[in-house]
């Protein structure tokens, strides 16, 4: 860590740290979108968007049965120009690629609109949060709500110790829990028979959250099989799993999402709203993912990308100085030493080399210096690499 | 009213009429979609899609931006691809258009999700609600809401009587009223001096919600100049106007419709929630109304339309045996004779003649036989008029 001088900012690049810094305070606690960035920012020239947790392998796919079914067949208008249907019509899409009734399928504008739905119709006193994780959960709470957070310990490498946690929502009593599983942004995975000890001991609470947003890049056997908690569904009417498509399917502009839970919660759910809450994009998506070949074809993308994503995390070990923590995600959390601020890093990383990472400064639970950098494709995380080595050597 | 063998069904034609009354059960008190209508029936052959309300002008003008900008350009996949920008980002974009500071927009997935946004927040106690209207302003409320129906008269074509309305309103004491203006289904229009005095008697009410969504259809001069009440909103804090974007910009299925209301409301809906709400397309469509090219374009497929709509009504108006009511909305109310009922000729006009229109025969506060018939291309318009002189001569 001798070149400091590497981290000593010029006139220019401090102007545009103060255009990023507006723009990041505009956004609150979620970045900036690269486009908003590439657009009020002119001299960025942004060559991988690593904040940006999303396999691209998938959109490529995606993006070829679009383009053959849609668009040179010319059919594109008709998913903008009418009405899409309603819930319960694409629930049935994809029920049988998920092996879960259309009953308790809840299709939401993204995960996003789920977990605010869940939260404001059955959180009613007290919610239990683990930290660090996706602000959404704490954030969109309404104010009577309650919230008790269980911190991750950097000691134990940020996994939930299962036994502390369980007493601690025993001593909490809240109404509401909610697992991230992986979570974000630390990437820790909680073994399917730890998460099933989680919902028999607790099963007093009345809304257990189990938020499977990167579930398709967990694994745990050798063939990368897909994981899911999806099983529990019939015995724990308490239970909810909040799945988004952003991550794994590479599309988050098309904002999809469903949830899975008991019928009555549905139902009630959709008795006083989310009417056309899917757009003309989402219902054909989710028609795609209800096609055999489609899915077998995605199989193969996810793999591809669960590879390239754990050689990364490997890759990245060598780099000097900085500490990666193991991950199940399609990202992994880094310390940086105390030294050098990691907002700093992540300007100069945006700025010198292109590259667009996510600074955990913000992160309720996580003190220190830590950035989370979302795997790309290989030429992408090479770059990310080099910068880092470059940085930190 | 002779020959009454028109009005017998085949059992071919009762077996589909047996599957559409299934599908129409499934789909509560909306129609199901063209899309869901001919996917899961196969005889039907659809002409004329005049349940759905849109100006199919505004779709060919929005299709030919987004084929030079964005297909053309190879863009496509950004849009879907990334996530979309935020609610006060997107607001900006088009603020200086409607003429209203970005910080009192809120932006929505769809008008849909605003009505149940500011319901769900806002309304505490009691809500009075004009009949016959769109049915999710009642459906949505929550159970501990108190609805009053105010409901409009036949005697009077269907016109909100201003004076009878303050006063009960004045009696019923609600925290919340909804206008919906031109309303749906009677396409009756409220001149904005009415809807001035209403505000101005009605200050009290904590909550007065203008749904603008077919505002663009109306006009009170010579040159079809768009109308709107939002210069109230500076000096009415209690004002909510609310503007799906699917019916006259014709892209129902990009879920895309804005609310204008006070800064803090905004905010208040902002804080705990509606995090990427509008996807990839909505955000383009927003951009779009922000740039004066699109904009002046679009005027002139607006009044194109307007002025198609004005003439398919009159030209019903020559249709034996039906009462045609006046409109400055993009439908038409009609009243069938008592003798034949408004479900079975709207399953002739489909199965026989491929035109979809909708029953009205579910609508709250609207007893009798009445179809709302969408006004379309002037092709679509005259085969609606055909059909219904066939049926009714």
């Amino acid at each position: 860590m001798k070149n400091l001088y590497k981290y000593n900012l010029t006139d220019a690049e401090l102007k545009i740290k103060k255009e990023i810094s507006k723009l990041k305070s505009d956004a609150g606690s979620h970045s900036p979108s690269i486009q908003t960035l590439s657009q009020l920012i002119s001299n960025l020239d942004i060559k991988v968007d690593a904040c940006f947790l999303s396999n691209p392998f998938a959109t490529e796919l995606f993006m070829k049965y679009f383009k053959r079914q849609i668009l040179d067949a010319d059919r594109f208008q008709d998913l903008l120009e009418f009405y899409p249907s309603q819930n319960k019509v694409i629930a049935q899409y994809f029920s049988k690629t998920i092996g879960v009734d259309a009953k308790n399928i809840f299709v939401g504008n993204g995960a996003v609109e789920i977990i605010q739905a869940i939260i404001h119709r059955f959180t009613k006193k007290r919610m239990v949060i683990i930290i660090p994780t996706f602000s959404s959960f704490y954030e969109f709470a309404l104010d009577k709500v309650d919230i008790k957070y269980f911190t991750l310990k950097k000691s134990e490498n940020f996994r939930l110790n299962i036994n502390e946690y369980i007493n601690f929502v025993k001593e909490t009593k809240p109404d509401t829990i909610v697992i991230i599983n992986p979570n974000n942004p630390t990437g820790s995975y909680l073994l399917q028979k730890d998460l099933t000890k989680i919902l028999n001991e607790l099963s007093f609470v009345e809304n257990i959250i189990i938020d499977e947003s990167f579930i398709h890049f967990a694994f745990e056997d050798d063939l990368y099989s897909e994981v899911t908690i999806a099983k529990m569904l019939e015995d724990n009417e308490n239970l909810y799993i909040i799945k988004s498509m952003s991550k794994d399917f590479g599309i988050a502009g098309i904002r999809a999402g469903y949830a899975l839970m008991n019928q009555v919660k549905v139902e009630s759910l959709l008795k006083n709203g989310y009417l056309w809450n899917s757009n003309g994009l989402a219902e054909y998506f989710f028609r795609l993912y209800g096609t055999p070949q489609f899915v077998d074809e995605y199989k193969l993308v996810r793999m591809r990308y669960i590879q390239e994503t754990q050689r990364f995390v490997s890759d990245l070990a060598s780099v000097p100085n900085i500490k990666v923590y193991p991950s199940f995600a399609n990202f992994v959390l880094i310390e940086l030493p105390d030294t050098i601020s990691s907002e700093l890093v992540s300007f100069i990383l945006l700025i010198r080399y292109g590259i667009y990472v996510r600074n955990c400064v913000d992160k309720k639970g996580l003190d220190g210096n830590y950035l989370r950098i979302a795997s790309r494709d290989q030429k992408g995380n090479k770059l990310i690499k080099q910068a880092l080595t470059n940085l930190f050597e």
